[in-house]
């Protein structure tokens, strides 16, 4: 027998880079709680989340619509896809739900209206302010921060690396495995004061984007065989 | 008739990332000056790559020696590979010789010992330190920071790509230009401050050396066809 297969919360899971990965996680056999502000706007990305599952032929997911406390409460490793304005204030809320657990934080701190423009916060990155807010008994990882709703969307292959910071081993390599569960390849990116360097590419992504019409990624080259 | 090739000179020239530079550009047929803070040191880097060039097969290249600020004086694209710890004092010394100039920096704000750490200085990146220090009539433009001075030491290809960033779009094409003459592709990136996200990367690429035994590079992907 394996590991039963961790329930996960997806907090502003109604955004592109939320239902991208709720899609896929669903799609993988996870069961999937989309939570949101209101229990009406997280139910009706579930209902979306199904009708592209049947259009692909997909036989079942299990996916449910909560509130953000309530989706933590429920889950066993939490993602967070928020806007980086809500950022503090739902790791706030939720934070009595996230005593033990992963938090994954797929938060860029972007700053309206030059998005495309590395502008980090003074903590040096939103890991580092989630990892500071939450305190040692949370394990925030960062993650999925320069892949493109776009492609996540779509039910395809996706050419996209993701790395993962965070300061314990153990909680990387279980980021690692929602990764590869998603369809890419996860990696060991060093310590939540690396999420700096991820957070940022996000920007030098969204330059890239409008100057070459595209939606980029990134992907690690040199690795061993 | 084309325009002639700029003479580059490369500051720092004597290190891993500055010699690996010049082996590429003095190969593409460009007139390269290896400067450093004594003739000695760079007369006898000037010697390794010239041995290098035969070994190679390379008929003939040229390539001089000179002190960082006779180099700088000497070149219309000036390229800096000085550790962090002498960017500023560097850029102090060859500041009159820069006047109109591009200034490669090639910079990572590395902070040893924890270099596989991002710790970006309080200004931003080295390459806004380098801006706001020479002032707006320097096109300081931020690049190669993530290329493994392994795999550029080579002779053969790079899977490797350079972000380019800084203010000015003609700048960063010329730069581009210089990116490709050395074996790889370059893409515009952003202003200035998007060299946060770049340098950083490379804490990130030294974490992943370390974890998968590698010298590993980025590449964009999602680009169009």
């Amino acid at each position: 027998m394996t590991d039963p297969k961790p329930v996960l919360a997806i907090l502003g899971g109604t955004g592109d880079l939320g239902t991208g990965l709720a899609r896929r996680w669903a799609q993988a056999g996870y069961r999937v709680i989309i939570g949101s502000r209101t229990q009406e706007k997280a139910a009706a990305a579930v209902e979306d989340l199904q009708a592209v599952m049947t259009e692909r032929g997909v036989d079942s997911v299990t996916v449910e619509a909560m509130e953000n406390l309530q989706a933590a409460e429920a889950a066993n490793i939490v993602v967070m896809t928020v806007p980086f304005a809500h950022h503090s204030s739902t790791l706030e809320l939720v934070k009595p739900a996230l005593a033990g657990k992963i938090l994954v934080d797929v938060t860029v701190p972007l700053v309206p209206p030059k998005v495309a423009r590395v502008q980090l916060p003074e903590a040096g990155s939103a890991g580092q302010i989630a990892q500071e807010l939450l305190g040692e008994d949370v394990q925030v990882v960062s993650a999925f921060q320069n892949v493109a709703a776009h492609h996540l969307q779509e039910g395809a292959g996706l050419d996209c690396d993701v790395l993962v910071c965070g300061n314990k081993k153990d909680a990387r390599a279980e980021v690692i495995k929602l990764v590869e569960a998603a369809g890419m390849r996860g990696f060991h990116a060093g310590s939540i004061a690396n999420a700096a360097a991820v957070e940022a590419m996000t920007s030098v992504l969204i330059f890239v984007n409008k100057q070459y019409s595209c939606h980029a990624g990134i992907k690690l080259t040199g690795l061993p065989e």
